[in-house]
């Protein structure tokens, strides 16, 4: 049997799970791990918790915990990168493990904890921080360690997912689905982060280190949002055998990697296409195992506590292992790898525009992009909902760089017949 | 710098696969775990093979690599149960560590085998023996290691899979498929094991062991192939929402367990039903993390060996852990639980059977299953396609056990004008 004394930092909504399920199934985990985890301390900032503490060593005070010579591993879910980082780093210089859920702290400041970690020869884990409750991070760290990873792309920002998918289902405009969301607790009050693709850009950095070596940073990746996702573009994409989602993706090409995170087409053939509401995965395509996929509760207080809880086994079961390799290589072997500007990478893309219901607007069009090269895949024409004599045109393209297109688009604006701003979408056939 | 020195029993599709990504990859997997793994042994009972061993030991006798001194683990990957049983217990009792991708072995002898690594204080895994390169038995082991797991359900015979996606995909017959299948190597000469669902039920034995901690065993599980499944069926499930998969089912009710293979309906809302051809997934629904999915490649020679090896670099990294607890609970604290009779499980049902269009067939047929207390969910009648004045008719039930289904099915057979026999397939909404 084995045996870990914790401190529980934060009984905000991770927290107060991870302190139920830690209780609720005491019993079974020791049955599958004979490892016996006692919180020995409790620290929040504010009073507001439902968790009954009982008799547990409870402080205001977080620093308390990572100073209690009583606790061997400090769990961090109190949120935010200021004091969040002042007590992990507390904690590692007093050699204590460290697990947390915190993907803000770890994609801005992992580099530096986790080289803290390796001097002190103790643990940093994270499971939580990428794709709530699936163990993802173990998958891609320790089930796929023989392989080479040639990309990866994620549903990793349940907000989203869950509005783009509520606008196909219900076929509703992305306002109305915000504020269902954020009635429904899956959306903040303010929606930036998750809306404008902030949390994703941080997720997939983890996922990057983790995946291809390189150091944490998120600093040079191309970062889009769904602010602009109008319904009748999700009704295109569907009508050419697309949905609309919200993925990082990271890829490795020639030594160089693509790092982004927008909204793109995802065919119905791709599994991915079929995770819905808040719920995220993850698919991997590696040298050996080839596709695979991870899907599973994206957020959630039990589902979020399953992966901190699982970390802190995996500690407990070898402490004397120190996995500053939790990002799949040890920190000291992180190579920086050149990120590929947006403009230079292939993908097909999902243009739309407005244009005036003549004769010979088509061919003006199909004429401008075989001028330029630009091989059209499929072209959907209809009227438009609401302008009498003016159609909405919808070109699917072939797979082209964004610096080649840009000329033709700026050509097509200048076209006489043609109204509006121009939409484009990226399209991902994640077929290699 | 870790070390470990193996040796490899068996160089045929999983062997070759393994001993190539050794080679190929050995660079990226020693930067990701600064272990280094050594093949100092290869043996092969035929000359038969593809590799260059070089100048690496090599003998035609595998228990000579279960007693050479220089081996620290054995990979059993020469298939078959009774030779691989003697060699699997050779390692051991030699205190070598053995992995294997052998599930058959597992499943009929894993309790002795991990009985007797734990009297020898040495690892056996064999991550490789359900879904090929899917990491799914660590996930449920050590990611989900907080959960008490509710239910599992798996597409985990890509064979079947295979052939059920193509007959939905292309509208092919049962048999058409199968030869394509067997031309293609997805399938047999001999396909009984994989069709008749052999080899998903000794998977599953092996899920259910992992998740629900008892002990490996087949014997009392429910098995049904495919064989009977028509491509008439599999259209009219379609048109109810469903797609007709091969799964093994597993799940804990008030501490007894369903264990059963069979084809089910699936509904599309589920990615379950989204998983074509070969691959595999499986999704397991837990108390903490709730419903989590791992789909990947299903066997294949490179994606089996990501595998393998994913559990020799485990047993490098942490040798002296020994991981007789591969079956998620200890050996020792396996307990068996009641297995629930096939006919007093409740699910739903899809129902067909051809009658006389006669008017008043509809109104009999619904009286005599109300009489019976049995709920419709859906019914279609539809003119048979090449029997005159004849229907299909298509019931999908509610929840109800076979138990009580089964009356009212003997009762509708002898209706005068049911005609043939009663097509009967389970429906499974994966919801709860």
């Amino acid at each position: 049997m084995k045996e870990l004394n914790i401190g529980l930092c934060g009984l905000g909504t991770v927290g107060s799970g991870v302190f139920d399920v830690l209780s609720s199934n005491s019993r079974i985990m020791f049955e599958k791990s004979l490892c016996e985890i006692n919180i020995v301390h409790i620290a929040t900032r504010s009073d507001n918790h439902k968790c009954d503490v009982g008799d547990v060593q409870y402080s205001k005070d977080v620093f308390q915990v990572a100073k209690d010579p009583n606790v061997d591993l400090v769990v961090e879910l109190i949120g935010g990168t200021d004091v969040a980082f002042e007590l992990v780093m507390l904690a590692i210089s007093n050699k204590k493990h460290v697990v947390t859920a915190n993907k803000a702290l770890i994609a801005e400041s992992g580099s530096i904890i986790l080289e803290a970690a390796r001097n002190a020869n103790v643990n940093v884990a994270f499971e939580a921080s990428v794709g709530g409750g699936i163990p993802v991070l173990k998958s891609i760290r320790e089930g796929l360690v023989a392989n080479k990873i040639n990309w990866l792309a994620g549903i990793i920002n349940g907000t989203t997912n869950f509005i783009l998918s509520e606008m196909s289902i219900k076929k509703t405009a992305f306002g109305v689905v915000l504020t269902e969301a954020q009635s429904k607790g899956y959306a903040e009050a303010d929606p930036t982060f998750d809306v404008e693709g902030v949390d994703a850009a941080q997720k997939l950095a983890i996922l990057a280190s983790l995946s291809f070596g390189i150091p944490l940073s998120v600093s040079e990746f191309f970062v889009e949002g769904v602010t602009n996702i109008l319904l009748e573009d999700i009704t295109f994409a569907k009508e050419l055998g697309f949905t609309v989602k919200h993925i990082g993706i990271c890829r490795e090409t020639n030594g160089s990697l693509e790092a982004r995170v927008h909204p793109a087409l995802i065919p119905y053939s791709s599994l991915l296409a079929h995770v819905n509401g808040v719920s995220n995965a993850v698919m991997v395509n590696s040298d050996a195992a080839d596709t695979t996929l991870f899907y599973g509760p994206g957020a959630g207080s039990k589902a979020t506590a399953s992966s901190v809880i699982a970390d802190i086994i995996d500690v407990a079961k070898a402490p004397e292992s120190p996995c500053f390799s939790s990002l799949g290589y040890p920190i000291d072997r992180l190579k920086r790898k050149d990120i590929i500007n947006i403009e230079d990478i292939d993908c097909g893309f999902y243009i739309r525009f407005i244009a005036r219901d003549k004769a010979g607007v088509l061919s003006e069009l199909t004429t401008t992009m075989a001028e330029a090269s630009v091989s059209i895949e499929s072209i959907i024409q209809r009227d438009h909902a609401s302008k009498i004599d003016h159609v909405n045109v919808v070109i699917q393209t072939n797979k082209i760089k964004y610096s080649a297109l840009d000329p033709v688009l700026k050509k097509i604006k200048k076209l006489e017949n043609v109204l509006d701003d121009i939409v484009l979408i990226r399209v991902e056939n994640l077929d290699q």
